[in-house]
């Protein structure tokens, strides 16, 4: 099943039902008025919301709407907790070996995961707000899932059947604030502004057998000022799956429904040592650090510059007969209008 | 005025309103069923909820009930962030000389802040349940706010006014845990697990000309095992005022209403190089950490414990007449019951 959360009034948006090839939606305040909401109650109102799926689909809704992407706030426009992962050690190690320094040991057994911000997601065709250019913008193309309740202490074995829906997301990032962040050692906090998520959320039964070992098997599709960036396989070199994923974010905790957790920036090492981009042949990245990096390991100085105003992504997924799985995050990085 | 969120069938309570004297208080669903709701519309809510204030206040109000904080959930018993800071820089400075470390310069100036996990908060009179006792359990006594809608690049001075209300927390931490995370450089996360605040959120009014440059000016009272631990005062040696830390916060990014930003632990150096305890006739500390890097320079070695199954912690905030002014945190260790 697909699920949205259109515009409205309302903080949390509107859930909408949409239907398998991204044409048509419905409300459904009868079982649930926000995402929230459904996830809350999520073994009570998820065969309700799939019985309007699959009348859908089959075209046997009146009141139906045309879907419109646009019209979408990120699938929960705010949420109680976004905790991402590095899952794609590749990523780390290539973003370490730039400044010469190697990756402990235990990051191969001991996932990375940061916790973000979740208050104020953005739409994923909104604009991206930001005071200053000069901060290093850079997108970070991920795969993300919600849970629902996950007990605390629960094990990877038993996390997999809390995993409900799977996103996109483009975790804006700050290249210029993190060094500093990070040597503070409380974490990223000023270096991770306001994500986005694909505009469509979908249970892990729409993805096939592309969904398997709680990892997902297709190509993440990013599209840089309208020009094919990278296109790497998300169920290759993600060290840590999903399942490992929630269950060490529930070591010490529960986490409560509508928990959202990232894979990290998706990232391919091709057989290579560190990947290969799109101009040289390769599937290229999921963002502009990984490409500076490649450039000062080559060159001993990046040449990509970071994002500026006006500075256009796309992000997306599409599955064996390239039809759009979950809508397209596309954004354009724009100028905040200070108070 | 005094709210407080008091437990029943949903996940977020029921809005109720206090009394100055923590004794009798009032359902408010006709304005507001849960203090989210309230803070989502808070130029709406606040003032018919200040008007219900002053009536119960008043007595003129009849279906009141007898206010009993064991009924209350944390005033916001989820939120959509929650962002502490570590304002009181004497505690930064003290854990860093245990270990030989000079805090860095700029600590003086740029706020140490961390993004904390606030989907699934603990009541303020219920168990604090974890998987073991052999983390390090440490409590961290500090005093909190909540923010309305913030806009991103708000600056300091214009921060103060979206201050709505002012708690007290029990920032739980796994001491154990936090040099395995710190050193990999994501920040807290498993080490972080789930915070307890007061039963009872106040509105600045309510601390009169205790509440001054966006600071508390009243002693923050820890109670371990039923002794006094710890009486600092809130309103010395804190580095950053409340005001610099939602501004800190809110500069590259919106803070959605309901966001909450903690002071961190809570330090005074009482004229001494790291301030001394209770039993030294000072005004202790607000969290075990502190007392075992006294204990580490004078003596080489710690020999206060972290908490055990079974251990229990209260914190509260008197006004000048010794009156409970946000209820008291009084929670117990207790061992987690897993899956």
């Amino acid at each position: 099943m697909k699920l949205a959360s259109y515009k409205n009034a309302s903080r949390d948006g509107q859930l909408v039902v949409v239907n398998k090839t991204l044409t048509q939606c419905v409300l459904v305040t009868e079982i649930a008025s926000t995402m929230q909401q459904a996830l809350d109650d999520w073994a009570q109102t998820s065969p309700k919301l799939e019985s309007v799926y699959q009348q859908l689909n089959a075209s046997k809704l009146t009141d139906t709407l045309p879907f419109d992407s646009k019209k979408c706030e990120s699938p929960l426009p705010r949420a109680y907790q976004w905790a991402d992962g590095s899952a794609y050690v590749n990523h780390v190690e290539l973003v370490r070996k730039a400044r010469g320094a190697e990756i402990p040991e235990s990051f191969w057994n001991d996932p990375l995961m940061y916790q973000g911000g979740s208050d104020d997601f953005i739409g994923p065709t909104d604009d991206v707000p930001l005071p200053s250019d000069k901060w290093g913008i850079d997108f970070e193309a991920e795969v993300a899932i919600v849970t629902d309740d996950v007990p605390m202490g629960t094990l990877p074995e038993n996390a997999r059947q809390h995993i409900k829906l799977i996103m996109l997301v483009n975790d804006v990032s700050l290249r210029g604030l993190i060094p500093g962040e990070l040597a503070k050692g409380f974490g990223f906090f000023q270096s991770k502004p306001a994500s986005a998520f694909s505009p469509v959320a979908v249970t892990p039964d729409e993805l096939a057998d592309k969904w398997v070992d709680n990892k997902v098997h297709l190509p993440l599709i990013s599209e840089y000022n309208h020009e094919l960036f990278g296109c790497p396989q998300a169920g290759i070199d993600m060290t840590f799956d999903f399942s490992q994923l929630v269950a060490h974010a529930a070591k010490s905790r529960n986490l409560s429904a509508g928990t959202i957790i990232g894979s990290g920036t998706v990232s391919n090492k091709q057989g290579t040592e560190y990947g290969t981009s799109i101009a040289e042949g390769g599937v290229g990245y999921s963002c502009i650090a990984e490409v500076r990096m490649i450039e000062t390991i080559r060159d001993g100085e990046p040449s990509t510059e970071f994002m500026k105003f006006g500075d256009h992504i796309k992000i997306e997924m599409k599955d064996e007969h390239g039809n759009n799985i979950f809508g397209s995050i596309e954004q354009q990085i724009v100028e905040a209008e200070l108070c």
